[in-house]
């Protein structure tokens, strides 16, 4: 969040509760580890039916976020609406669309998530998957950075990649994993059946149930081993290679 | 410049005139439009010989940089080399590399040009061609967000972008320009000649220059009509088709 506008918030386990009984999206709940009771017991649950992460904080950080009673409970509103993953698909089936999704797995910087979500709308992926255990709260500036787009793909959150993977090879989709040293070329990848793309983050790259998981490793393909592309930069790439592909592909 | 870290300042007349004599290169030169001298008509001479940017600015402009006695004037100490254009293009072919390059038509948020950096340097691009009068001023931010690729690729101050695309095109370097509405999709267009790709700013795009001077008007193919990429993003997407084109040629 740092220079970032803070996410208008909820303090309080009966505010809370409140809120997430009227359907409120929250974008990220900061519990104390020591917190008990039966509210509490009724926010965890919710929150994990519906996705919300839970970051478990020591007392100081919930005493900086408010000067308000907190009873150990503080969370951020989102500016944005999730959906579920496979009603995402399903919808996208319906709509008798080719299913293109990008995953980011551990992509945590507000300002590429919102760049991505550019590309992946502009190359018509309709909709990206956040694994809710690592990926980037969704800030004004992601929203901002995106130039809309956040408000206009899906967004599906999802408790974690192993299970978003399996919803996804249920229904059909296939599971591209971006690597530096995958061992197809993009351009040697079928990007016109179901696909979904996954990224890693910039530094330790996918994680290792993607490498398990996945259908294919993909690499971006490079004239010079300088091999350091910005990670929104090279969701664009594949976007494009994807696009490109549908495009002749419906000639 | 803002939030950034400020480039080492040269500060008077004497120690600037010193500086270009000895060869150091300067980023940007702010001088007061009044400043009237001998010393200002050679940092003038100079700065002009070398592609060196000149803002003219209030007095304010210059107290605000420095407490020093400014005496009119006061660069910025670049962090980075420039080369001629002419001599990086005759360096390609000396090498027996097909040119490609990439002209920033206005592109001026130092992160865009950072990430372009990293892209052209992984695609294979040799160099990219700044011109003077419209570029951003490469911080250290630019340089962090290139991830030292702004050192190792050839970086082309031009004084403006007609004599640039002269220089290309006398060179037979095709010079491709990129627009929303440009009538070739980039997978029709031909990447493995000599080429430059121009792109523009964010907001208004290529110049007229470029438009009319251009080879060719080429576009990035999209699947939605939400017609908002990021400059780096795009930029990107158009070096990727260029090595995937060099790379299936080369077969």
């Amino acid at each position: 969040m740092k220079g970032s506008k803070p996410l208008p918030l909820i303090v309080g386990r009966k505010p809370l509760l409140e809120a997430l009984e009227q359907g409120i999206v929250v974008e990220k709940i900061f519990m104390l580890r020591s917190a008990t009771g039966d509210e509490i017991s009724t926010i965890k649950r919710i929150a994990r039916d519906r996705n919300v992460p839970i970051s478990q904080v020591p007392v100081e950080k919930l005493d900086g976020m408010t000067r308000a009673q907190h009873q150990g409970v503080v969370a951020w509103t989102s500016l944005l609406n999730y959906i579920d993953l496979q009603t995402a698909i399903s919808y996208v089936v319906d709509e008798g669309q080719v299913p293109l999704f990008v995953l980011l797995d551990g992509v945590t910087d507000v300002r590429n998530v919102g760049a991505i979500a550019r590309s992946a709308l502009c190359c018509g992926a309709q909709g990206i998957i956040l694994p809710t255990s690592q990926s980037a709260s969704l800030t004004e500036e992601a929203v901002k950075t995106s130039a809309g787009a956040l408000h206009k793909i899906m967004l599906c959150r999802v408790p974690s990649v192993p299970q978003a993977i399996d919803i996804l090879r249920l229904n059909g989709i296939q599971v591209l994993g971006t690597q530096m040293k995958g061992s197809v070329p993009i351009y040697e990848s079928n990007f016109t059946i179901p696909t979904c793309i996954v990224m890693g983050a910039e530094d330790t790259g996918i994680s290792k149930d993607v490498l398990k998981r996945a259908d294919q490793l993909i690499r971006i393909p490079m004239a010079r081993s300088f091999d350091s592309l910005n990670v929104s930069v090279a969701t664009g790439m594949i976007l494009y290679e994807a696009v490109r592909q549908r495009m002749l592909d419906a000639k």
